[in-house]
């Protein structure tokens, strides 16, 4: 996707500390045309899945797996919700996670009724680096007993390995960019291929 | 919206302590054409106030700003988001928030970036009860001088006064169904009109 490339080129902040601040059009503020062009390519990789719900993980993976869902003719979003306690009830799949960017543990939780044995599903998230929020949510597919169809990422940190391990699971995992390396000092942004 | 109406009464559940859960199709699982009648419906309101940017909070908010945002030609969303610490920085604008849904307070924080005092703003959230979150969005486009054109809610609490006390102000708050009351013993839902 050169248009998401060029815009993580043109609006991305590179931070100490391996962060890429994208929040001017993917995550604070969204440009919702662009959100439109992730949907279209997704649905272009996954048309053929027989996918019948994406689920995402809150806050930022919602908007764009709603405007994907369209795609997809409007099948159901389910987004995974996240809770400080891991203290949950019986009626909910859950998977703790610790988060990278904000140094915490979060548990990510889905109510049972959302998620069948029968479903086909799509994960859809904007960031992958280590891996813990996608691996919390095939945690989840898994005790659901539900069926995994893959994972579309908007922006994949390559230089960190979860993409690598996941794959290495067995799981499709289309990322639209992945960048091999940035640079703080220089705000460079590398992408793969 | 009848459509809207029709599948509060159908999949709505009410809980004690005036809860209403509707975490089948707006807020957990996602029915996406919905969110779509939904975007319809706040652009047919709205669609002469000349909106240059839709403002939201994390996370329920997100997706259903995202896509009536679609019907106003793509303009940028901007969504709040909530902070546990009241330790902000400077580039932000920032209201306190109490949460009725958790009994806590939050901070509700949008990047100075971007929201600007040309801006004519609209707010989209999914609930509308005592009107914390409203007031604290509204708070925080007053912060930046920008214009406040209208809030479009989904489901209103009219038993409770967050909607009177708001439009008391003068804002203008469009509530797609508003409801008067409701019984947890019977389940029963009364819309207004």
């Amino acid at each position: 996707m050169e248009y998401l490339k060029q815009k993580i080129k043109q609006c991305g902040i590179v931070k100490k500390g391996n962060i890429l601040k994208v929040d001017s059009f993917l995550n604070h503020q969204v440009d919702v045309r662009l959100y439109e062009e992730i949907g279209k390519e997704f649905y272009r990789l996954f048309k053929d899945c027989e996918v019948t719900k994406i689920l995402t993980i809150e806050a930022s993976g919602i908007g764009i797996a709603c405007v994907a869902a369209q795609f997809f003719n409007c099948i159901p979003v389910v987004f995974a919700k996240k809770s400080k306690t891991s203290n949950v009830s019986d009626d909910v799949y859950s998977s703790v996670v610790p988060s990278f960017t904000h140094g915490n543990v979060n548990t990510v939780i889905v109510s049972k009724e959302y998620i069948k044995p029968s479903d086909r599903i799509l994960i859809i998230d904007d960031f992958l680096a280590n891996g813990a929020a996608l691996n919390g949510l095939i945690d989840i597919i898994n005790q659901a007993g539900a069926e995994l169809v893959g994972a579309g990422i908007v922006i994949e940190k390559g230089f960190q390995d979860g993409g690598k391990l996941i794959r290495e699971k067995g799981v499709r995992v289309e990322s639209l960019a992945i960048i091999d390396s940035m640079n703080d000092e220089t705000g460079e942004i590398v992408f793969r291929n």
